[in-house]
Order: structure tokens, then C-alpha cells, then sequence
């Protein structure tokens, strides 16, 4: 981790201060990625507990008063509050300011924030790739998005040169928070986290809620011996409710069309199950094999076996 | 971890010695749980391995030597191959040795040993809940089984106090090496398994399967932001190849059956999310959150966000 020379932004504006907020903020700081923070959150609870945690230096109470005089303009919150949220504060926003976005579903936050109406700033959507299963502004931590990357959309037609660098300042600030950052058509974005991300979690959720209503299993054998994989996608299962209830709302295309051929697949393997086609099942698991290697030369994983978890005495 | 007072059997045989059967023979030298070990594996590799790694007293050149004088037989060899392997030593066998193995399925594997011809022995079938996506006797932990659960499948009918006394001696052996026991009808087990392993296993390794062949995505786009929830499956699906194949073809009936109920669940939620009903999401959402609070409540995963892992920094 190394500090900016200088702040990248005088003011960054943060509406939404969760899991996601709460790291940028923390990270910023930290990094001296800009020169001062201003929160704003809808939750009363959550502003009282993010002046408790000192990771602001103004903890607002509208997001007018927040965004108001900052030159970089973040909304971290559910894909489908964006852009209200954003329309809201439509003519507090300082000229020349840049408004970005962390949600999960680019085409969607897109389409909403280019209907703000203001010519005078920088609409650069973005979606850093890191997180947990956890929520609220106490689970934020500095480093979240260390060798992480942030996917940034910016908008490719009518772009003037004010408009690039705005673009470049920004990828500047993901860098400065120890972020990777590519560049990329918001809906090719949704495509590709409809497989690395939105099907995870929608496939995670259904065995969980599986394996919950069973009648031959009861719930307590399931919890009982859950180390036998299960436990895994209890984690991602886990994830904040709403937010996901709106990235499944916002990306229904992409992710329903990724989820029929993962269905598809799924067939094939249930019936090589049922034939008992072993040659099938052990190319398709060798295969998969490589993948994880890849996953880790990538720096996207820890090579530790078992997630390097050998904390879980009881 | 405490040491046994005395060794709970003389001598262990261990026929098979990849992760599983490494971290049975760690754990139980470790524990003082048993006097000697002999090993013996079908691959010339593992056993020069074994060799080097000094986890037994004896590495045999077949499976004959190893059993012979020993009170505790365990295979701990793919599902398919323990019932041939046990036929292979059935002679060998001392009067009154335990007879028990490791295998994920337990119905197949009964009915194999069942063949075995030797009414002098304690057939006792067993399966630790534990593991790692990592093979091998390197691969092997002592305190693999700590606070993991093994459920052990004894036969109901015609047990006499011989035979519950062998029962009891192998549940010591296990809660020495740090397991609590549970008693299960084979049947039983296959189908609980089939909810908490197969099953994830079988989504896991299909939904890699599914990305890697994509062509609207590129495997290294998969594999880069891999991070947004993908990362998780890759582990589970880096499991040993033979082994899950012999699991699913071992344990047919009970997988498709489970299958059979998430394909279900999965085609409604689909619906769900064609349908935009949002308030449908959110409800399953915030119930397969109680289930991993169940989890670690019961000790059978960190509560650590992100099991974790901070270390997987590039």
C-alpha cells in the first residue's frame, strides 16, 4: 500500500455507506486518495454508527448537502436505488463533477443515471469486483479492493476530450485504492457477471433453500454435517438480501440466459449420472481441475487448501 | 488435542493412504491412538511418498502384509474401489480385526463388505465429514477431524455384544483423533450426504463447467473477476476426479433424487426472476441467511467473513 502524492479528488461524496461505502471510505482515506469524505446514508442508524466509527470526516443528514461542492460524486448502494438516488440529488451536483456508481449491474445504473439532465458533469459507472457475505457500514474494511479489479462503463459515443480524462481520473482513484481496472460496454459487463457473480449467488441461494425445505433430511443434519461442501455456498447464501434482489431484478436478461445453459449442462450430467457414464463425469471434473489453477495464478484466490480456514474449532 | 491414555488398537492397517487415509495416519500417531501403522497404497508413488514422509512404521508392498496382525483395518480408497480391495485381503485378515473404510457413500460400500466371507471380522462402515479439495499424501492434516463429525454405519441386524463392542472401540478410535460420532442407517447417510456433499459438489463442478465453455465470455474474463462469488466454486470443484466419480455413480439414486428437488426449486425461482417478483427473492434471500448463522453456530465453519481469507494478494 502506498499513499497518493496528492488527492486524486478535493471532496468525495459517498450516498450509501455499507459494506461497500464503508471500504471505499476507509480505503480512500488511508490512501490519501482525496482530501475530504462526506457520507450520506437513507438509514438514520447507519449515519449515527458511521460517525461512531470516525470513518468520515461529515456525516450529512441529505444527500444535497453531501454531494454538494464534491468533484467526485459515489453512489454505493442496491443496483435499483442508484439512480433515484442519483435523480434526487440531480441539481445539488458542483459543475464539472464525476458520478460513478459500485452497483453489480451496469446496462440498467446506466440507462437511469444518463437521465440526470446535467450536460455540466462526468456520468462514469463502475463496479469494483471485491465484497463479502457480510453488510453495514462495521463490515467495510481498508484493502477490499487490493488486486481486486474495478470494471469501469463509460460511455463511448459523443465522448469529448474533458470526458476522458474524467474517465482516466477516476480508473486513477480505483488504482490509488490498490484496484485493477478495465474498461468495458456495461452490457458485455452484465454478461460476464451474470457467470463470474449473479449465477454463483442465484445457484447458492436455491441449494440452500433446498436443502432447507427437505422433508427425508432435517434441517439440524444438514447444519450437522455440512462440511462436506454445503458450508461453502452457505457463505455467498448469505449475502445481503436486497442488494441481490435487485441485481437478479436488474440484470434478468443476462442472468436467465447464462442460468439456461448452466440448466443445460446440468441436464447432460444428471443423465451421464443416471447411465453411469464414469468417463463423463471424470473428464468434466479433471477439466474443472484447471480452472482453479487459473483462478489462482490469477491472484484471484488464496492457494491455501480449504480457503485456508482452520478456525473453525467449536 | 489430547493423547489417548492407551493405544485403542494395536495396530492400524491403512489401505489407501491419499488425503484422507495421511490424515487419519497423522492424526492417530499424533493422539496415541494407535500402537503401530502399516500402510500400503495401490500407487508406487504414494507409498515411496508415505515413505519419505514418515506418517507410518511400515510401508508394505501389498495389502496382504499391511492387514496382517492388524486389529484396525481402514480402506481409504475411492468409493468403487474398497469393496475389491477388501475382497483382496479377505484371507489375510487376523480373527476379530474391525474391518472399516472412509467412503463418501455407504450403501455400495456395505453391500461390498458384506461379501467379504470372513465371519471372524467387525465390518463397521464409516465416512469422516472432512476434507479438502487437495489430493494426496501431502495433502493430509493432522486435526483434520477435529470437531468434524464421522458417522459410522453399522450393520442392525444380528449384532451381537462382539460386534457393538467393535462399534463402540471404533467410535473411541475416532473421537480420539478429535471426531464426534453419530450412528446412521447406510441408506440414511447416502441421502443426507447426498444434500450436504454430492449435491454441491455436482452444482459446483457444473457451473465451472458451464463458464469454462462459454463463448460470449472468455475464460479470462471468467477467471479475472472470478472474485464476485465464481472463486468459491472453483475450490469444491478442484476436488479429486476419481473419487467424485465414483461418488456419483455409487450413490445414483439419492443424487438424482436431490437433484431432482433443486431443479425444481431453481425453475421457480427462474420464474421469479422473469416474473420480476421481487418480494419472492427477497423472502428466500433472508432465509438462507439463518442457515449459515446455523453453521457456525454449530461450529462447523469460521464465522470469519469471506472464510477468512485475506491472504490472496498478487
Amino acid at each position: 500500500m502506498s499513499k497518493a502524492a496528492s488527492p486524486i479528488y478535493r471532496r468525495l461524496a459517498l450516498v450509501g455507506c455499507g459494506m461497500i461505502g464503508s471500504s471505499v471510505a476507509r480505503s480512500a482515506r488511508a490512501r490519501g486518495a482525496v482530501g475530504e469524505i462526506a457520507v450520506f446514508d437513507a438509514s438514520e442508524t447507519v449515519r449515527a454508527r458511521v460517525a461512531e466509527l470516525g470513518i468520515a470526516d461529515q456525516v450529512c443528514h441529505s444527500a444535497a448537502a453531501a454531494v454538494e461542492g464534491a468533484d467526485l460524486v459515489l453512489f454505493a448502494a442496491p443496483p435499483l436505488s442508484i439512480a433515484p438516488a442519483a435523480q434526487a440529488v440531480a441539481a445539488a451536483l458542483a459543475p464539472g463533477a464525476t458520478v460513478t456508481d459500485v452497483g453489480s449491474v451496469k446496462t440498467a445504473v446506466s440507462e437511469g443515471l444518463s437521465l440526470l439532465g446535467r450536460e455540466d458533469v462526468f456520468i462514469v459507472p463502475g463496479h469494483p469486483i471485491a465484497g463479502a457475505e457480510t453488510s453495514g457500514p462495521d463490515a467495510g474494511r481498508e484493502g477490499l479492493f487490493e488486486n481486486r479489479w474495478t470494471i469501469l462503463t463509460p460511455r463511448e459515443e459523443g465522448a469529448g476530450r474533458d470526458y476522458l480524462e474524467a474517465v482516466e481520473r477516476l480508473a486513477d482513484f480505483w488504482r490509488a485504492l490498490g484496484a485493477n481496472v478495465d474498461f468495458m460496454d456495461p452490457r458485455h459487463h452484465d454478461l460476464v457477471l451474470a457467470v463470474t457473480s449473479h449465477l454463483p449467488h442465484l445457484i447458492a441461494y436455491n441449494i440452500v433453500g433446498t436443502a432447507a425445505d427437505l422433508e427425508a433430511v432435517t434441517r439440524s443434519e444438514v447444519i450437522k454435517y455440512s462440511a462436506g461442501g454445503f458450508r461453502d455456498f452457505t457463505r455467498i447464501a448469505a449475502s445481503d438480501p436486497i442488494m441481490w434482489r435487485d441485481v437478479f431484478l436488474a440484470n434478468k436478461d443476462a442472468v436467465l440466459e447464462i442460468l439456461g445453459r448452466f440448466t443445460e449442462d446440468l441436464q447432460a450430467l444428471s443423465r451421464a449420472i443416471r447411465w453411469g457414464e464414469g468417463d463423463k463425469l471424470q473428464d468434466l471434473f479433471t477439466r474443472t481441475r484447471e480452472i482453479r489453477r487459473g483462478v489462482i495464478d490469477a491472484g484471484q484466490e488464496t492457494p491455501e487448501p480449504d480457503f485456508g480456514r482452520h478456525h473453525d474449532r467449536g
